[in-house]
């Protein structure tokens, strides 16, 4: 029997997690941007398999069920007429989860996320016993642990520790914030206080924000939980796309998503950076979110490889920082295989005519009210953060 | 038994090809960037056959062969050894583009490309040694027809041809050039010309450059064609990135290739535009190259949808024009789902340290040599086009 | 008899400040970038003459002396040998700014600023008997007022606001710090507090950050004065380039300090919306620094003309928002001559290679020391507010 | 009595022109942008001949008389009544511009333009006529030579060298084109055929492109007299803009035009590679138009200084490639008194929301009117060389 996720932090273990699997799939053709659902595990069962075996040989050995977005209350909102129930989608994540992960030593992590419920304020109750039919799934498919994700309201994210505590299972509580805190303005430290208090042993953020702003939130966190005097290990997986620019709805505010995030797409060297940072914050287990392809996982387990003691299996498709290419044809090609040639580039966009950086939509609504602006400037000033480190490798 | 290429060219159809493998296989983690070599179709056959699905369910009617630099001399070249022989890999390619394309209506091309026995100065009979063996295989798999693709001689590429067309098949030849033409300077009219007379019956360009510069480049190639008195179908796949900035060479030049092209990535909107502007300029095979994601493809043939009457398969998971957003938890997200939000947007790169435009490595090469400046400068006006256009949607 | 200054600010009027000689001076052939001393007082009074009378006429009624660094220890610093004596360029200074003021209705203004004494480390004795010096020249010659401008460190100016005091004329003090405060991390409102208790009337800052960080900054300093039960006036003279990347240094940390700041000028437009920011924070004393050219100042004069009721004499060369393109020869350029046209533009740099923003060059001194970096981080996070602030306009 | 003009350009000499007065001025307040008329000549003269003085201390050895858009018809054309007529204006500025050229050892050039007559399609005689009135006064002044400059038609620029030759005095013609030649599309090197015929000895372009372009356009007017077997001298006077994204009309269709233009002004290191550009095509009369300031002439005499063989006057203001940073408080900043440091600096533009290219407004005109933007297509492939010879040092 494989060691559990908690007997691996608490060794010191570096846990990679994988990618984002709605915006992968989105642009793979079997999910749809909008309601992005995962009725794909039971519609096309081998598009779902094949990303998490891709993710596998990148270095991840969490798999977590593609369950994003499965609760009830959310497959009935999305307009289309599903074939499939809830229970047969989250069932049909957890068979494919499990397979590829006994493909490698992978772990099987089920995941719950915000629900409508919450947002159209449903009861504690309610709320609860939605994420329950979720938990039954699991459950029953025995998964090795369990994964509270996507919470913009720290309430909602208590509620759902409280309901997977029951079961047992290690719990791992990320909320989609950055370094402003929650949609109430609650801060990271508050909010990692709060989740550790209701029983996770593991807390971090995902998605929203790029990876050094992510970073940066879940270093808030630890010293907010080690303040407080408590314990936990600590996850990021953020996106895979430049967010310099966003305010505290993350890159949901960008005028480019979700269907113009191309530019901002990190490059494999930006992918390094961001493992060692999150390594050096002391995060353990570090993954990725929306954008995130293989590749940039397989950078996450390269960069760490040191720390691991290891490569990951499709490494035997990538020399190390870029000495593939001392076979290309073209010796000028041949001269850009070493590592400072990777590390200091500064990527042109090829897009004369576009700005680098995009006034969130928020910022509109509040023209002219001074009030408001000012409040938001003083909740955004983390976000320099983010130009600052850049500046050093990007 | 469905219409052949030349049939359906000659009816007047959209023929949509697929999109880039190597690229695609390499983000994925089975193709090393380097040399470049598609082994992963004997030591991965399950993630050859999705990417084909993928790229079916997108709207392609073309199913390549995963043959590029599968020549022998390529792959002995590639430094590590492989477990497989080059006809094994041509064999399992074959296999895999035919159970797919037998998913829908789509037909076997076996393609050919460049190879290093020419830039090695061997002699025409070596060459077309080489290129024959690739034949053997599709002859015995029967492919439907086939693509001679990615050459930057002309002199290759016409004996690449009368190979091919030993076999009586389709023989459709591509290069890999922009508007300034070969690496010697050959035109593209001339070029063309010289394919069509060998007997190619579609020409056109793939790789190297961005959408309208290669629109551009094979409709130099018809207007040359057509004045020669000659008659031919055109087809062009180019690359998924912006690239106003790259010299003769194209991409290849560009400080960004092969690992820092990110932010070039071309958007689903970009390809609207690409897709109207084939279709407009008289090309009627019309696919992608290098950076071709599905969901490239699929916007490819969302556009042209009109034209040959039907979606494609993945159109199930994607809304016209962003119309999925409607169904987002998110008012002003919501409020994204129409046209003219997104062929107006000029997406932000999210780099502020980074430049819109690189200097290609080859300028370097040329500095403080006026001569070699001036006759660069003569070759590469063709390139500004690219800018103009792009003016009008991006 | 003019009212003074104080008279001025009393009634609620609004003062406008003129622009920076040393850089405009520098521009046409006058004063040298480095070691930037004002000896063309005494060289080329018609020089100083004509540029003071350029500022008169866009609307300026503060004629500052041109004695910016002019004390006898920076003078003898400077290299070369200078044909006149300290006290004789201060006196032409003076001489010119009066010849001037009195063609209107302008108030003539004493100008001291930080000395090399001080960052030499001689005594509070010292430093105040060098300042003594150039303020006996401006009691001689009857100034209106005093500014002290220019400290980057909050000892060194009130040492400047006491010795200014003895005289008995109102007395202005001005540092060139921004939200993060001094050089020893003195906050802005902490500064403005010292500085109104050692007597200044009037307290702000002036050069190093462009006008809406330095209108923040000032925001700061009003709370803090206002905080601590005290009462001042405010004044603003800010840069006329754009510095969203700088850090606590100012402008003369970027890199294209001070010889590559084009492409960051502000333009009128963006004067238009300084003036009105800093008119809506409560400040009523509003010029310009370093970059400002006359028709800066006259933007800001005609933005707050409904204000104080009337246009400056340069308005006669000027339309309203760009009105005088009615009368270009063109039609697209006369469909220019209106205010959305200007408010909206996003203009373009034309200059492709180059990013949007810098890494300043304490950046680099910092690299790899993690201490140092996060508390630049920490102390540089009010400089978001000028991109926020920028996204309306600009 | 000094050498003429000939006289100096036929023993090789380098000559200097002025920078622009009616940008200059429009900055100082004392020209209308739009109607660009120069009666600043009698209202203000102080300022132009401050401004002319300042030209003579960068290096000009030619000051052009402050006659642009002096025309009798274009005067009455302004919409505002003038308090001075024409004959009044063109003698004042004859005189302003003696009076500063005796300060040195410059030269009088006296200059007319397009005419309005010319665009309202009068005959020739009533254009000559006009023109005839401004040389009447050049004449009564005994100005040293004659400028024809700023056509957009090579037509009526002949006819203004028709009138000018009457005189005896030598003859300079310019053209506001670039590389794709005049408005009715007659190429550069016919245009300048026709001006040398007509009996211009000294033959170039002036105004709408940015340096590179501009010099490329002389030398193609170059290679069109020495092709035809005829013999003259060359000038340039470019903007001192980047203008890499303009179609024929120049810079008067860029969206930035003429109110939002500083993001591209150039920097005195651009100049330094201009001057050299310039002198390397043979071209001896080099100076400046729109947008150079007295500093950008300063840069072209110190970069050609090796070559004439002395320094300007202003340069006792300006340390070689920065030397004067020497003496700056900073230590960072000494560090950046070098010209490898200036030579090798990508400005940033400090506005991430701005691109680095606009689409100039013509584009849109011709938005779905494929021919013409074809047309406009094949006759701008020259302006790429801009971003060519960029990539060398900006």
């Amino acid at each position: 029997k494989l060691p559990g996720i908690l007997e691996r932090l608490n060794a010191g273990e570096v846990v990679i997690g994988d990618g984002g699997f709605v915006f992968a799939l989105e642009k793979r053709g079997y999910v749809k941007a909008g309601p992005w659902t995962p009725e794909a595990a039971s519609e096309h069962p081998e598009a779902v398999r094949q990303l998490h075996r891709e993710f596998l040989r990148a270095g991840a050995n969490v798999m977590q069920t593609f369950t994003f977005y499965a609760s009830d209350d959310k497959l009935e909102n999305r307009g289309n007429k599903l074939t499939f129930t809830g229970a047969q989608i989250n069932e049909a994540a957890c068979d494919l989860a499990r397979e590829v992960a006994n493909e490698g030593d992978a772990l099987v992590a089920g995941g719950v996320c915000q629900t409508p419920s919450y947002l159209s304020c449903k009861s504690e109750k309610e709320v609860k016993a939605i994420l329950k039919k979720q938990l039954d799934v699991f459950m029953k498919k025995n998964v090795d642990f369990l994964i509270a994700e996507y919470f913009e309201h720290v309430e909602e994210a208590v509620w759902a520790v409280e309901v997977l505590k029951e079961t047992g299972k290690p719990v791992a509580a990320s909320m989609c914030i950055g370094p402003e805190g929650d949609m109430h303005g609650v801060s990271p430290a508050e909010c990692a206080v709060r989740l550790v208090k209701a029983g996770a042993q593991i807390v971090g953020v995902n998605c929203h924000f790029d990876p050094l702003t992510c970073v940066q939130a879940v270093k808030m966190m630890k010293e907010g939980v080690e303040k407080a005097g408590l314990k936990a290990h600590y996850m990021v997986q953020p996106l895979a796309y430049h967010t310099p620019d966003c305010s505290c709805q993350g890159f949901i505010d960008l005028p480019e998503f979700p269907f113009g995030l191309e530019p901002r797409i990190l490059s494999r060297w930006d992918m390094h950076k961001y493992a060692r940072e999150a390594y050096n914050a002391g995060i353990r287990f570090i993954g990725g979110c929306c954008g995130f392809e293989p590749y940039h996982i397989r950078a996450v387990a390269e960069e760490l490889a040191p720390d691991r003691g290891f490569l990951p299996a499709a490494s035997e498709k990538h020399g190390n920082w870029g000495a593939g290419l001392e076979m290309h044809t073209k010796p000028w090609v041949r001269a850009r295989a070493r590592r400072d040639y990777w590390e200091n580039l500064k990527p042109a966009s090829g897009r004369p005519l576009c700005p680098s950086m995009s006034a969130p939509d928020s910022w509109g609504v509040t023209k002219g009210h001074k009030d408001l602006m000012q409040q938001k400037e003083a909740t955004s000033q983390g976000q320099l953060k983010t130009l600052f480190d850049r500046s050093k490798s990007n």
